[in-house]
């Protein structure tokens, strides 16, 4: 259907009007954050490529001025002076006769509030025809636009070449759609837009990737087309900034909600579509694992390339799968020779430490040097003999191997200029099953917000997909262990991966208390008791590893602010209503 | 004057009537986050003590219950569960006919926002007579109160015994004094409780300290008394949770302003105040140092104390002023006898770095260790000799000394619960000055938010104090250096501290630009421009370091969020500016 809905004035429908014949380009683009020079040359870039295919009308994602996030950045008047002169000067620069719309943050002219909007800009011939501010503003999990931004006002028709656009930012799409864990928006930008009566939404986002991500943004467009009878533009930014990968996955969806067309995931785009046209495209196909691939490929390769201090990627193989599985994603992300794995054998270390490491150096193409720590941990051990004299070999002893093969990865990272990945999983970090200063040593821990059995999936994924064993059999069938003392295996203090992660998914992801988590899992309560514990108490470790890439709604990072020093008992309820209970006792 | 000022319904004023008379306890508590369970039974155990005392009203800190901030644990339901069964609980086991204010989270009944409100509640004799909402929710610096609590409605006057409290919360007082960096609010809650005629302003509070807080406090409780005529009750916590260090300073003030009463800081208090009594008592003295001083200690003390892990504080002594002021802070926050020291000579350290580390540890009477670290660092050496073939020695090297330290301390505190203390200050966390996974280890940074200057006053405060060099006038006296390489000086590579303080507090601070800079301290724009760019750059070494005690308005740490990726050029406007003003370039 190419009809526009027009809602009249009195509320009444009218007829259904054709919408005007326009091209309208999505320019899914990844920006650098902070990079004003840079962003706004590439927008002028993908104005002019557009302007040339005959469009309209070139549609950026959210905040493209400054990239998405810009952080405590918009706490500097000078980074606030030099965004408004960009894009003054942006204005000046785009190409001619073609509306342009950028998001960029903007002064709030009012005496009271947050001191920015965040805002939506409409150019055309150098000046600015239409502006709207963005109303919902998400202050949960990794969110904090209520920190810089005022709500802006409810939006107006932006009325454009006859066309009436129902103009918005993000989060004003999606309402109460991801946020009912934390809260209810009262208002609703899309409805009071649509209830102005439009023609078409517009939305431009900075609108972060988790799994399923496609699918629920399908969900939510297609919601909003089919009650109002209204098409829907989408455009999202595209490319990782730290730890929040931005998919992109812009689209168009008809009056009816279907799909007219889509970009690809995880790369930059320029899509176009005629107002006209109102073929259905076919959904692009997206499955989890292989999203979840491209989604750490793109964290990668952005991390590396958006720092100007990185020569290579470097990567300490253990023989297992985690480090294999970061490896195989770094030779994807950056080619196998901007890649170096090292093997750091110790005395524990099993036969296929050594030789499953090189096997994947070799399938994978990348550097492989060997180093033994042995020399380290004697050293260490002898220094501290006189100061252990007596006491038991335990946790002490294993992470000095642990920290003996960190310092030798960031000696090579200081010497080379090498990026240091971090090869830990959610499901370690989750338990504190890591070593601080040792294994979770790096610039980018790349699978901290992927379970283990997520690991495997991912490295089956590969293997799969290049039809050979990239990541040696060996590696993936081997019983997972830290190998830091004699037959350690990972089983022995931990339960079954798959047991675990869908424990500390109902924790860490959902919020679920100790009896829904027996419930829900059948585990025993002492099992589910000890795992929460080792969740909780391991939070400093957690503040102290590098940032990960998040690929889902809850990963650890800047998303989750949970106390250190804390003393929270999950059991503490009970002891209360006893103590209360008790009028005799005073602690005085 | 004990009087207070009547507001009439019609807005009129009225004459002052005598306030009833009363005797209001103010319960400055220390409270643990997450610790349900004994956070009751401490304001049980205070508001027994204070009715025993004849106490008609006993007034306790904002979010009490929960203990401030708890952060994430709010978006757990089982922990709201819990906090609503304790405070039922706790109300029932209040002692009788005394009113109780306690600050707790409370659900919002309301179909949309978020999910709580931070709430201020009146108990008597098992029962809420009274209750407020916080309407100003700070959403800056280390606030996320925006995150969990939407803005409660304009507080109604709590009428209670004949008396018309105007009870509120922390930030509702502040209105636009401290957030103007930040954005202004539009509502003046306080104003809005005076309009309504009041006896008695109540304010209970988690206020951060930073240096110079108590005199701030001060001129907006006096401002706020002498606006309205009203006298005004604070009550703050005190103690410090992880980051921030809550100084308490709970005082009275009267209807003219002047300071009735006032409790120590940095301590819990139960300070009475009679509604009759309108003598001024005398203004506590502050000093910056002091104060600075006592707030480290607090925050040492309370990060091992609320933390059940720990049997001894551990720092590193290199024989210089950081970690010796490090140590001094921690023996006199857990005694001698809590804190152990350990020298760690490298072939680089001078004479005088075991010799003064020896002396301050006989001065303070804290254990002290040596281990030299040479094996350890021939060991990396030659390992790493391949790898290195060729190259020039240089950070890498030095860094090995300094992770060959850290690996020491760690194994240290793994084996014998040791909480180990990191030493480096601001100027130098500032400026990268410092190793990650070295120097920087550590559970707690102590120094973090101090520079280099204050560590200086701190350090002769301490000995002036003791009137004895207990921190060795040698270690004060010598040239700062790292001692990573042979006649290594800090002032070789940077500017004197003096003058590389005043930049980075204008910088960090108070986000002023380049040019600004150079205006306000006369240093060379070539120097100005290394100090930010060093800054800048050394953004993900800041995001691994742990946390850090807060003793400014601008620490780094959770109140400081720049996004690490990024690139930020302070001169780039310019560029913008030319290159758009060049229609001819086309990057196509």
């Amino acid at each position: 259907m190419r009809y526009a809905t027009r809602i009249g004035p009195g509320g009444f429908n009218v007829l259904p009007t054709p919408l005007r014949r326009m091209k309208i380009a999505l320019a899914q683009i990844n920006t650098i954050v902070g990079d004003l020079a840079g962003n706004c040359q590439k927008i002028r870039d993908y104005a002019q490529q557009a302007a040339r295919a005959g469009a309209d009308l070139v549609v950026f994602p959210e905040l493209c001025v400054t990239g998405y996030p810009p952080q405590d950045l918009l706490d500097s008047a000078l980074f606030l002076d030099q965004t408004e002169q960009a894009m003054a000067d942006l204005c000046r620069a785009l190409p001619p006769d073609v509306g342009v719309i950028v998001g960029a943050p903007a002064r709030n002219p009012g005496r009271v509030g947050k001191r920015l909007f965040n805002g939506a800009f409409l150019y055309e011939n150098g000046v600015e025809v239409g502006a709207v501010y963005k109303r919902l503003l998400p202050t949960y999990d990794v969110f904090d636009e209520h920190r810089y931004f005022e709500s802006g006002p409810p939006q107006e028709v932006v009325v454009w070449r006859g066309l009436r656009l129902g103009l918005h930012v993000c989060e004003d799409m999606w309402n109460n759609e991801d946020t009912a864990p934390y809260h209810l928006y009262a208002a609703n930008p899309v409805d009071a837009l649509a209830a102005q009566g439009i023609d078409l939404f517009v939305n431009i986002s900075a609108s972060p990737f988790s799994v399923g991500k496609h699918a629920r943004r399908t969900r939510v467009v297609e919601g909003i087309c089919r009650e109002h009878g209204v098409p829907f533009v989408l455009v999202n930014q595209v490319g990782a900034n730290t730890e929040i990968i931005f998919d992109g996955d812009s689209r168009v969806h008809g009056a009816d909600g279907k799909m007219l067309a889509c970009a690809p995931s995880f790369e930059e785009a320029l899509v176009f579509w005629d107002t006209g046209d109102a073929a259905p495209c076919a959904d692009p196909e997206h499955d989890d694992i292989a999203d979840l691939h491209d989604a750490l490929v793109l964290g990668i390769r952005d991390y590396m390339h958006k720092s100007p201090f990185f020569t290579k990627a470097l990567v300490g193989l253990s023989g297992g799968i985690d480090s294999a599985l970061t490896a195989a994603l770094a030779a994807a992300a950056l080619g196998p020779d901007r890649v170096v794995g090292v093997t750091m054998p110790s005395r524990y270390s099993s036969q296929g430490s050594v030789s499953d490491s090189r096997a994947l150096a070799q399938n994978l193409g990348i550097h492989f040097q060997e180093i033994p720590i042995a020399p380290a941990v004697e050293a260490f051990d002898a220094m501290l003999e006189p100061a252990f004299e007596g006491t038991t070999p335990g946790v002490a002893e294993e992470n000095i191997q642990s920290r003996a093969r960190g310092v030798t990865l960031m000696a090579l990272s200081n010497k080379f200029g090498y990026l240091l990945l971090s090869t830990g999983n959610k499901s370690e970090l989750a338990v504190g099953y890591c070593t601080l200063y040792g294994d979770t040593n790096g610039g980018l821990a790349v699978l901290s917000d992927v379970f283990k059995t997520d690991v495997y999936r991912l490295s089956h994924y590969i293997n799969d997909k290049a039809g050979r064993a990239l990541i040696p059999e060996n590696t993936i069938t081997k019983p997972p262990s830290a190998e830091l003392r004699p037959d350690q295996k990972d089983e022995d203090s931990l339960p079954p991966y798959s047991l675990l992660d869908r424990i500390l998914q109902l924790y860490v992801e959902e919020h679920r208390g100790l009896d829904a988590i027996i419930r829900a899992t059948n585990a025993g309560p002492d099992l589910v008791r000890d795992i929460l514990d080792k969740v909780d108490r391991n939070e400093y470790k957690r503040r102290q590893v590098p940032p990960g890439l998040r690929v889902t709604m809850k990963a650890f990072g800047t998303g989750r602010r949970m106390p250190i020093v804390m003393q929270w008992q999950r059991e503490s309820a009970q002891r209360v209503r006893q103590e209360a209970g008790d009028e005799g006792i005073e602690a005085g």
